[in-house]
């Protein structure tokens, strides 16, 4: 079986693919800090490098930021797009490293072998799997898997200014049939997973006015109004004390869980007990009717991401401010639009403040809405046959909590839909100190790619 | 008449005594700032000599920080003591000024002319209306109004560290039969006020501990508890609909308003509208079953000073913080207990917080009780005759919502009763740039302690 010859390709030659990884990590693309420019480039230009000598047709395309690196190649009745970004986080603090970030370093752990630097994980390690397993396939086959096109960025880590004006200006060349993404990790760190299901985010920040100055609360404490107070009640009044989001209509456009996934996630067996007890927690919070996983992955949020007003330095200050200031997210599902939320919470914030006291808004009506995959789409159920066999457990699909906005821009830019596949584990410290990637991790991410891409490709 | 000689006397010599007044201010006595240590103690001495070229017995006592001027002199049936403080509040930002702060400027505005200077009003100004007083009297009776202890301290806006070792070690040469404290200002910039009751203060810094680090709100939105929901819902739970605090027992030992009293607030006609709108508000915060006078000076509060936890920064960061941080101050009044009122509300904030957080305390358990006066000291009454008199209006008796340590510590560590009366208006910028003091603040300020002491010493 042919597979069976890439895969033994990819066993084989599995030292090279992670000397190339180490290579790659050794340049430290840090796309927020300017300094790093050049090596950004050089990124981009050692990966079409390394998709031409696979033979796509690759350039490293100039955007006002960051080149985006696009590739083509070989033929087929599909056309998948493969997503990658080849930017890292910064370093700091430095300090914490207890090797150089940019200086990869192969390690024996108590937990199996790793790959040691900034990016390994996140996400140059995570986009090699891709790369190699169509380089084994090369090999095997003489030619590419299906008609693919890469795209990697070069900003992700910096809110990838240049990639929607990129994604509008050659929306032809990018759109393909289904577009893959690798930037997510295993389910429990061992359970192969589809991510079909990312909550939006539309964020909120706001002061309210009280006095014109700050007062002494000597004199006017009790008879004028502390904004801390009218802030405290306001965001006190966000929540029920069922935990649900008292934002009249927050509920309106959020679809109740399909039976199906409904049932797979029960299958999960997920042990919040452990979720929360890693974070020295033990009470869900959020709306007590719902599973955790639900509260996690199908339920929308409100959360005060910061909040702060009055005195706030050392030893004691008895004023009673003029301001309050909180900054609001809300995380999104299903249909909800995020300026309709916004504009609803704006309303009832208003409507709920004394009449001589004012909001001012800080931040514009935006955000992004949830992406929920087209899971009636054949590639999903082959990508999960393929992800099972590899990894010897039924591989699953699963939501994410959080945003990755690329899935939800080629929905809404392009009009493709993604599925998310990665092989990261929860302890790999991304964005962190001592981040790594797991051999085995990239080991079978290659080989899992191999195995997808012979089914749907 | 003897009193008239001497209310002559302070007439014609007001330029002189304005002279005085203008060389003890341009002593820069910062008493917060080490750099003027040297300039606190030309002050004190300054003071030392004054008081003894008008007969007085007196030192410059030295503390472990600013010295303390007394001064005894005089004889009579009783023994009161003068309390004033020679230091003063920083300057910056010292671009704000319109002339050097301590190089005292009179000055011609609509409302009459002023002494501009650091320390015009809060404290120099008012206590050099007492040795004005004496030294007028001195001139005209050849000897002190009655038997007087001078006390000056030189660290009352640096929170008097040496202040109550000092009445400890020196309890019996400073306990006289009445304090008088010059420190305070008129009723609504007109009305010759005395302050019979000031409100006692408690204070609190806590942190509510949630998870043991900063989550994604991706990753645990809605499942995690944040801890600023736990504060806010805490600070809002603080106060019922109508302004009551909720904190059991707070109430206690909060007695009424005796009749008269009230019947005389009542006369004052406080006008909170006005008080309310000067500082851009209209609505009456607090008790809405009080009136807005007994909510400023004879009813507790509980007020949030600061709040603050998660991102505070530019821009957003979809954090689910650790921590939430607040400091919270009682005013007291009556026999409120600052220990017992600080320990009730660290039981109640306890009780309701949920069993996986924490609040850790950043304070003890101290704080300073309410100082009411006996008013049925007949000095008070005369003091109200002299007054009355004095400015062609009824002097009243009033509150005042903030707290003046140095009467409580006179009533707690010296047993001794004291009276506020004092001169400053709500426009002469103590704290701030530009300080000013009236200079019919100073002159009437001299008449009404000539004519006190002809009634009470």
């Amino acid at each position: 079986m042919t597979l069976d010859a890439v895969l033994a390709r990819i066993d084989e030659t599995l030292p090279e693919a992670l000397d190339r990884l180490i290579d790659l990590l050794r340049i430290p693309s840090i796309s927020t800090d300017a300094a790093y420019a050049a090596d950004c480039a050089r990124a981009a230009d050692w990966l079409v490098k390394d998709l031409q000598s696979l033979g796509f047709d690759a350039r490293a395309a100039p955007t006002p930021g960051h080149p985006m690196v696009v590739g083509h190649g070989g033929t087929g009745k599909r056309h998948i797009l493969f997503y990658g970004h080849y930017d890292v986080q910064p370093v700091d603090p430095l300090e914490l490293w207890d090797h150089p970030p940019f200086d990869p370093e192969v390690q024996d752990t108590p937990k199996g072998r790793v790959i040691r630097a900034r990016g390994a994980s996140d996400d140059k390690g995570q986009l090699m799997t891709f790369l190699e397993a169509c380089r084994a396939w090369k090999h095997v086959h003489g030619q590419l898997p299906g008609k693919l096109t890469i795209f990697l960025e070069g900003e992700e880590e910096s809110s990838s200014p240049s990639l929607i004006p990129f994604l509008h200006e050659n929306r032809e060349e990018l759109t393909a049939s289904l577009a893959l993404i690798c930037d997510t990790g295993l389910y429990e760190d061992r359970v192969p997973a589809i991510s079909t299901q990312l909550r939006g985010l539309a964020k909120s920040e706001f002061t309210i006015h009280a006095a014109s100055r700050d007062l002494h609360s000597g004199a006017y404490g009790g008879l004028a109004r502390n904004p801390l107070h009218v802030m405290a009640q306001l965001l006190a009044d966000l929540h029920d004390a069922e935990g649900r989001v008292m934002v009249p209509g927050f509920y309106d456009d959020v679809d109740e869980l399909p039976d199906t996934l409904r049932q797979q996630w029960q299958g999960l067996a997920f042990n919040h007990t452990t979720y929360l007890g890693d974070v020295g927690l033990s009470i869900p919070a959020g709306e007590v009717d719902r599973t955790p996983l639900e509260v996690l992955w199908s339920r929308p949020t409100a959360e005060v991401n910061g909040m702060w007003g009055g005195y706030t330095g050392a030893g004691f200050k008895t004023v009673l401010p003029a301001e309050a200031h909180a900054k609001v997210s809300f995380r999104l599902v299903s249909r909800q639009d995020p300026a309709k939320v916004l504009n609803a919470f704006r309303a009832w914030a208003e409507a709920r403040i004394p009449a001589d006291c004012r909001i001012v808004w800080h931040d514009g009506i935006a955000g992004s809405p949830a992406s929920v995959m087209t899971i009636s789409d054949p590639a999903f159920d082959a990508a999960r046959a393929a992800l099972t066999e590899e990894w010897g457990r039924p591989a699953v699909f699963v939501g994410e909590g959080g945003s990755i906005p690329i899935a939800g821009y080629f929905k809404t830019v392009l009009g493709m839909d993604a599925m998310l596949v990665g092989f990261a584990k929860d302890d790999d410290q991304i964005h962190s100190p001592n981040e790594k990637y797991d051999l085995s991790s990239f080991h079978h991410g290659i080989r899992s790619w191999a195995r997808i891409l012979a089914r749907i490709a």
